[in-house]
């Protein structure tokens, strides 16, 4: 059953898909001090790849975006920032050719595999036990793996993902980050291990939290509950309105 | 001779190029206390349009840039900054099909034309005076208008302007700005007159001096030679080396 979708898919394909043009999404999230990313494991390749596919012609790119990301995550209404397209040369899809699908395909399917094609690449952040990971027909596992130990990739999904944590990585100087990655309550110092984690470097404590504090972007409640009461931290959540604000005007230099 | 050269590009372009993919470039400059755009005029057209083109299939994308960027403006080794993929459906060439070559075009042809396909877009910041404006094949005219009054324009590249605006006003949050777009020395007016363009709203002289001097990117040179010259104002120029620094390591929040 399973078998058949695939071939059908593949078949289909080069009738129903926009030429020349894929995307991949870079979903990244936070847990046990590491940025992770969603990767799909392919059946018959000892290769992951990032949860990705072609665009219907009818289809708008962030439509198709929106719908791949449903089907592999089951979130919606997601926000997803396009980043970059890559668009070397080379780039195809040739090596689904090696699946036992694909000595069945016609010469036209066969044809659309060669054809070189770029591919445009979205990023979100997500909450990771807000997911729930799902393959598809072509994988046998979907995962969340640290992005600083990636595992072997197709094509240039290592690119991709290294691109996509470079932007996240400059967007710290102009936009908060938190809200999506921690869960609702964390100490200051959680969330200056989840700009450690991004920044991929150790950042001075006393620096850190008071350019925190001054984005007026934190809510104090409670301190955080712990054997020594004396020393334990202030936890924090996200004051949203204030966030989003900075969200909408930036932090940085204007 | 042009005619037949116009024929000739359009009859091949379907063997010559990538199907569905092609690139806009945004190159911006300033003058006269405005923000510009370099726009070709479509022949047979009332209609601007962006340079841009279609990818050789065996051609990067990055090196198409280059390559259309040099014929328009004759500017070599110019940063691009890739921005956006614009994927809405609907994008086609089919406006072309009304010139006087498209009812020679062979049926393969003429097809390629109405095929739907995504542009990428790049921004460059130039000096203007150092551009030599070449219109192409497909062009009478070629010239720098100003970003707030554009002109009509074929298919969404007034979307693809506005986004690229977007683009470097949210850079100002993490780079400098300005190296590429004013000359040598001026003064701090100047250079926030620059700003005030790029944001479109007035900025307070006092802020905007304290934070630009902050930024250590300046060398102070003599007064400007006015009449009152007790009144004159310093001129300036960029610290070449720590602006590098500043476009290598942002200038924002970390």
């Amino acid at each position: 059953m399973i078998e058949k979708k695939i071939s059908e898919y593949l078949e289909n394909a080069h009738e129903i898909f926009l030429p020349g043009v894929s995307l991949d999404v870079v979903i990244l999230g936070y847990s046990e001090n590491a940025i992770r990313v969603l990767l799909l494991k392919l059946k018959e390749y000892n290769l992951w790849a990032l949860p990705g596919g072609f665009i219907a012609k009818n289809e708008d790119v962030d439509a198709a975006t929106h719908k791949i990301v449903k089907e592999r995550t089951g979130l919606e209404k997601l926000y997803f920032n396009q980043f970059h397209l890559f668009g070397k040369t080379g780039r195809n899809a040739s090596f689904l050719q090696e699946s036992s699908h694909a000595a069945k395909l016609s010469a036209d399917a066969r044809n659309w595999l060669n054809q070189r094609f770029v591919t445009v690449g979205y990023f979100a952040l997500v909450r990771i036990d807000q997911v729930v990971p799902q393959p598809d027909i072509l994988s046998e596992a979907c995962d969340w793996l640290p992005v600083d130990q990636l595992p072997a990739t197709i094509l240039d999904h290592h690119e991709i993902v290294n691109t996509a944590i470079g932007h996240v990585r400059r967007q710290l100087n102009y936009f908060p980050v938190g809200l999506n990655l921690l869960p609702e309550r964390f100490t200051i110092s959680e969330l200056q291990r989840l700009y450690e984690c991004i920044l991929n470097q150790k950042m001075d404590r006393g620096n850190f939290q008071r350019k925190i504090l001054k984005l007026d972007i934190l809510v104090r409640l409670e301190k955080l509950k712990t054997g020594g009461a004396h020393k334990a931290p202030y936890l924090y959540r996200f004051d949203r309105d204030k966030y989003q604000h900075k969200i909408q005007h930036g932090i940085g230099f204007i």
